[in-house]
């Protein structure tokens, strides 16, 4: 599969990469990380990544969305909110760790979907739509082409639980024995679950 | 404190960027990112990573070293065990990942230390060194100014281990809240363990 990556500034350095270590271990995975602007990002532990100007995603493509305080600016960016839903539209499935749904619910590409988020910032996740059914109780949420995990560590989970619905579960479970990994395999067994 | 991340081709991107997560929102972190050569550097997974060119430490620092596939060409490269060894000397505390060990291990630094690696590829870890102590069932080993840890995922709980060590375990358990982590808290609790 092809794995585009959004970076953006100050995003979340797991976020991302406990993800990518997953995904871009699969079989055939092609990963391209990409920004608005393209050039050098940097998370938000100052680590400067080199990414690719975000355009049209290849046909049967996975969009990674990862959250951080980076999301924060860009859930009042029209143009950026514009161009993500346009990347989520085109995407076969989008994940999106962390704060990173808030800042997709704010696109309107999760309307009418389950949705979970970052628990420590769960009420400000929720605050930008109305249109997502939150669900404060879950490591992560599989709705239709969306998966959401909770935080931050939460989307190598996550990650887990998409190798297996796509590989099978002794694939994603060899994968976690590599990481040397205790994976939560149960999307519902949510240790820092809040209020719905 | 101040952190030298050190950076070469095809390291294994959990390995360094789990502990940088935990690291660099400890107080007054600051973050380097070096190589050798300086300038882009690519993990295993091709994320490209901007580095600085490895040189002079600053006092008190440490120096953390991933491990994957690309330790395996430089436990032969004379040059670059040197450049290692010399940076070892000079940091306060070292923190490898992996097959990181492997690679410290080659420069002589870890001689006569207790150490451990990556479960998966342990024999290879061990043919590097026979003056290391080798420990085939630990999470993570710390031994005077180095901190080892196993495979991949290892690195999270290790670095977790390295801030309670540095600020208490009372700071270590907020981040791994922060980051909704479980925690493996236990240095001796090694799922993954070998023989040594």
């Amino acid at each position: 599969m092809i794995y585009y990556c959004l970076l953006f500034e100050d995003f979340e350095t797991l976020d991302l990469f406990g993800p990518v270590e997953i995904l871009a271990s699969t079989q055939n995975a092609e990963m391209h990380y990409i920004s608005s602007e393209g050039g050098v990002v940097r998370s938000a532990h100052g680590v400067p990544v080199v990414t690719e100007k975000a355009e049209m995603l290849l046909p049967g493509s996975v969009l990674v969305v990862p959250g951080g305080m980076g999301t924060r600016p860009l859930v009042q960016d029209a143009a950026y909110l514009s161009m993500l839903r346009n990347l989520a539209d085109q995407a076969e499935y989008v994940l999106t760790i962390c704060t990173g749904s808030a800042l997709l619910a704010k696109s309107g590409a999760l309307d009418g979907h389950r949705a979970t988020s970052n628990k420590l910032a769960f009420a400000w996740a929720k605050s930008n739509s109305d249109a997502v059914r939150w669900i404060g109780s879950a490591r992560w949420v599989h709705d239709g082409k969306f998966y959401t995990a909770s935080g931050i560590s939460a989307g190598m989970d996550m990650a887990l639980g998409f190798v297996a619905d796509i590989y099978g579960k002794e694939e994603a479970q060899a994968s976690a024995d590599w990481l040397e990994y205790n994976w939560n395999d149960d999307c519902n067994n949510d240790p820092f679950a809040v209020e719905g």
